[in-house]
């Protein structure tokens, strides 16, 4: 897809900031990679290429040279999104470090660049609200980790200029991404509303005792999850009447309403139940085997992924 | 997995029918199969094994034959019965005709039979109270197509017999599904209750006009589904924090617990959005396609299980 982002600056080297880069030098763009930690920037790109050598074995990309060879480590902010036209935050998710961050590049970047927050839950009205180009900064949220999950939500503040978001968007499906709009910033945008909705329910059936943590899990890696793997939950119950979504509404929004009604009451996740479910969770996977776990999960992503790609539309 | 249930009856041969046949006869069991429908039943072979070549087609079974050989249709319930060792009910989800159907299979089973109902929301009580033989009756409510998803719900009566449920369970685990136990009646049961969960927030979002559905659609299936896919959403928060579902817990469950107080006052699906929502996704797949898609969508889940089957646990 054509777009004219081809510069790209990613400031914060950690996890989301290091799948950021892999995401834009595979998309073929010139990627300038800065941290302030200056540990973290030594064994930046020697990280990034045990990634893509990850990322090479399961057939995601062809070649980890070709790919690593766009990377650049920068030793200054100023450096890194001077030349860029898209710059993406990546750094520590609390609001006063946000701000701060934001307005070293908005010192930094040139006037018509446009900057995305990996904010995950602080709106961008609440980091750029005083910088002098605010206009060009919205949030752009990825799922973890962003080149493996290729979700991205953008979420412009009040005053960011509007062009930026189909720009945006284009940019990202160009760079193999698939970009939302969400119209507001509303409290854990999109995605987490959808996971938050689904989690309130699983814990409140939990903690009623009406089935054990692992067979609310298995409800949805061996049922609802297979068909939202490659449909979202529209298209799912469109082809779950004969006559599509509406008729699916006429035979089961009543349900759906009763099931609603039921949880009019919302408390929190109730402490015993976590303690309860940790319990259940770690007899299975120990503590000491969390990371080795993600491994597996990172691994397995890869590969969902690859056959997702392989699959006609 | 060792278990006694070897010879199964099918008790209503639609759509969900015929996908319980194939699993019982791919997992080894002697099936008989009947309908009230003699055309149904006359039909029925043929279907079952285009099905079986699809399945073939996806590296889902290896052979065709040796499991159509394994079916019988038969042209009384008695005679599908009367030797069972398991029966599936599943004909029409109405109260009046699982109560007749049921009626029916109480007067022909063995008194040591287990009788499943494919019931996607009625509970047993309401369609087994009156029966001699009622304590060998609970729900198994599968998903659609049930020799595609693997997940099934086992939701006993207050009568069901216990020792049932781990029986079941076993039999169900070695056919190659995957069963759970919902431990009362509740309205939806579990799977259910966690799409209407979600279904319910998405609604909610798109009435505010805060995505288009393509772009909710777009959060579930390039987003949350890929984890959902192949691990719950207990184990999937349980690795998305570096101490486990506690961890993550002690972040996050505020904001989950915010979401939940913004919907404490649920409306039913609104008409307008339902009418909005199918004109939109109308526009992508006209009335006209939407049985080509879900033939796409079957062939879809076939190579997603198959991918899934050869994947390290």
């Amino acid at each position: 897809m054509q777009h004219a982002l081809n510069t790209v600056a990613v400031v914060g080297a950690g996890l989301v900031g290091s799948g950021w880069a892999l995401v834009f030098a595979r998309g073929g763009a010139s990627v300038r990679l800065f941290d302030a930690s200056e540990s973290i920037r030594a064994g930046a790109l020697a990280r990034l290429r045990t990634m893509l050598e990850d990322m090479r074995g399961a057939g995601l990309v062809e070649a980890v040279e070709p790919v690593l060879a766009r990377i650049t480590v920068c030793a200054t902010l100023a450096e890194a999104v001077g030349d860029a036209d898209y710059i993406q935050e990546s750094v520590l998710e609390r609001v006063e470090v946000k701000q701060a961050a934001c307005a070293d590049i908005d010192a930094a970047m040139r006037d018509d660049a446009i900057v995305g927050s990996s904010s995950s839950g602080i709106p961008a009205s609440a980091f750029t609200a005083g910088l002098p180009k605010r206009g060009r900064f919205l949030v752009a949220h990825p799922v973890n980790p962003p080149h493996l999950v290729p979700l991205v939500e953008l979420v412009p503040a009040p005053w960011t200029d509007p062009a930026i978001i189909p720009a945006l968007r284009a940019a990202m499906e160009g760079w193999g991404q698939a970009p939302i709009e969400v119209k507001g910033e509303i409290e854990g945008f999109i995605l987490n509303r959808l996971q938050g909705a689904l989690l309130n329910e699983a814990w409140a059936l939990y903690e009623a005792g009406l089935a054990s943590a692992a067979d609310i899990d298995r409800t949805v890696s061996q049922g609802l999850g297979l068909r939202w793997a490659f449909m979202g939950p529209f298209e799912t119950i469109d082809l779950n009447a004969p006559g599509g979504i509406a008729d699916y509404s006429a035979r089961l929004a009543p349900l759906y309403h009763n099931i609603a009604l039921s949880r009019r009451d919302p408390k929190p996740w109730s402490q015993e139940a976590i303690r309860s479910a940790e319990a259940e969770l770690r007899e299975t996977l120990p503590a000491d085997r969390l990371q080795a776990r993600t491994d597996w999960r990172n691994r397995r992503l890869m590969a969902l992924v690859a056959h997702l790609r392989a699959q006609p539309k």
